[in-house]
């Protein structure tokens, strides 16, 4: 993996750049739609290329580890084969999902143990093994085993956690060199800041992250729950550590806000549900603000969609028609609504990485976040 | 409208032709997709003219009353603008979801009162007033209202039911015919035959019915759980006596073996939910049989869905790929396998057409039908 930094604004720490895979380049600051169990939740791979203009998706170890699993994956030739996406992919670790969607779990310094959500059968997660996993799936960026600590979290658990995180690491790290991606292709490791809340834990961690001078870094354990404010904290105190000639990746965040802040903090790369998971729910962003769909008001209003929008569901399909499939409960409501979040998610990187090209991009961000808080 | 009778099998009975409408041409024999509540579940209007290249599409009355309902249709200027699809539009009458999804529910000979089945208000439909509801959705083909008989159905109940829906396609034509078409373009009325499963009956219904002598003819109270023997002895009667000169459409038919054994029997019009629910469930047709994508066989069977498909999830998605989603229940698997259908059931009536004019239709017949029956 390469990575170009372009440039740096001068006004923030936002960063354009661009990432070159064995799958292709990826320009940052990148926003990553999450294709859980291989697939976007109901979108076409061919929507994500042609009409999201999508760059990078991810994928989740946890959830294809137990469905399709490793045999199924293998003998495909990896994911970008078994689902047909040529572009670059990242993993995650699968720690997320054991944490929060797995029944009774036990974590120990060895790896954890949990209980499949489907069947309920046991499985054991190692560092080494989430290694072997990831090599077989054979994502592009794959991420170290961690452990993400909930929000609130003790001093002393965030402490010993994070340790426990660091020695996983060394343990990654180890596994990830000693071993070869198994189709031909290069693959690279992130590490994983924790650290929870806690200043000088997050400063800490950052260090120790960057000191195994991997070819990029990750910030873990955020939008969990905290107040954005800590968020931003967090972030902050993190990219000014991280070093600046490798991407950073915020894991799971967030609101449309929120990735523009974080850009100005420094951060190249994002992911989250929300802009599909609140797309089945009829939450549609926009440049102008937020729409819920369901909402009576859009129910004669025979305009596009998203008037600024970039996909094609936006001048096609009128909010009438749309709220009228979300009260209906009809599939292609979910379908038009993730579609267009999406694409406005990488507009909105797209747009944001313009402005830190030509220099303004704070006078953007001033006159932008506003807007995407208003409620339509 | 316009049909243009251009062939008829020499062999069969089977026939190619043209109908014009204000929306464009509907080469027959034809199937459409079934679009309930103005949408083809799960599929994208783009996708039902670029991918399946469906020529028109059905919605249902019942549903289009009741939700978004006429103030909105209306306002929108009618289903086309709504919902975005500029090619021909076909609603039924909505007696058929009166009778089977409403609760409680009363037929007099003044028309049927019944309950929503949404919020379980009051409504009534009279033959006059669902001609009215018609002309509001703007369809280009609109249907009689009759009454659909169960199977089975005792003999004298079929016949008193057929009696009154010869006498609500009275009340139909006249209102019809005394109205006119609110969007600026034509519109026109189809005719009901009933009969149940008696010979005798479906004779004095097709004779009643071509005696209106209106654009078009079809058949209804078909595919209601009669074997498919019975179901072919009766479209054989009822197309014997409608003018040749008129298109014929048989309600609600069926499996890709039903279609072609009533195109043989003259039939030149086909609708019905099967290809898209049984999509859904994970059942996809094909020419060289049926395949259920749950099956374990598929696992990692990493070919192509369908190598003869003529849309782009054949030869993009492998079986093993659409197996995995429609095992962990993901919106794609539903989206795949419909689209597919879906195409597969115009490529059907595509290639049933060709064989016909190149007059090889019969020798083409029999070689299909076995395959279609096969279970991979």
């Amino acid at each position: 993996m390469k990575f170009d930094l372009i440039k740096t604004d001068e006004k923030s720490k936002a960063r354009a750049g661009v990432i070159e895979t064995a799958h292709g380049k990826i320009e940052t600051p990148i926003f990553m739609p999450v294709g859980t169990v291989a697939s976007v939740k109901g979108v076409h791979q061919r929507e994500l290329e042609e009409d999201i203009k999508a760059q990078i998706i991810l994928g989740n170890t946890y959830h294809l580890y137990l469905r399709p699993g490793l045999d199924v994956l293998e003998q495909a030739g990896g994911l970008h084969k078994f689902n047909g996406w040529e572009r670059p992919i990242l993993t995650d670790s699968g720690g997320y999902q054991v944490y929060s969607l797995s029944g009774t779990r036990k974590i120990v310094e060895e790896g954890v143990t949990f209980q499949s959500h489907i069947d309920g059968s046991r499985h054991l997660f190692t560092p080494e093994g989430v290694m072997d996993i990831q090599r077989t799936i054979g994502a592009d960026i794959i991420m170290a085993f961690d452990e993400c600590t909930p929000y609130p979290c003790e001093y002393s658990y965030a402490k010993n956690s994070m340790e426990m995180t660091h020695r996983w690491l060394k343990r990654c790290c180890d596994r990830f060199d000693e071993t070869e991606g198994k189709y031909g292709y290069d693959q690279t490791l992130f590490p994983i800041v924790q650290g929870s809340t806690y200043k000088d834990l997050r400063k800490e961690s950052a260090e120790k992250i960057a000191s195994f001078e991997r070819e990029g870094n990750a910030i873990g354990g955020l939008s969990v729950g905290e107040p954005a404010e800590e968020m931003y904290e967090m972030a902050e105190i993190v990219c000014d550590i991280l070093p600046a000639d490798k991407p950073r990746y915020l894991m799971g965040v967030g609101t449309p806000e929120n990735i523009i802040e974080n850009i100005a903090l420094g951060v190249d790369m994002f992911d989250c549900v929300m802009p599909t998971r609140n797309a089945r729910n009829g939450m549609v962003f926009t440049s102008e603000g937020i729409m819920n769909m369901k909402n009576k008001k859009w129910e004669k209003c025979f305009e596009p969609l998203d008037p600024n929008g970039t996909s094609f569901v936006d001048s096609f399909y009128s909010k009438a028609y749309v709220r009228h499939l979300f009260v209906s409960k009809e599939r292609l409501a979910g379908q038009i609504a993730s579609i267009h979040n999406l694409a406005f998610y990488l507009w909105l990187v797209k747009e944001a990485r313009r402005h830190i090209l030509e220099g303004d991009f704070t006078s953007w961000k001033d006159s932008i976040v506003p807007k995407l808080r208003n409620r339509l």
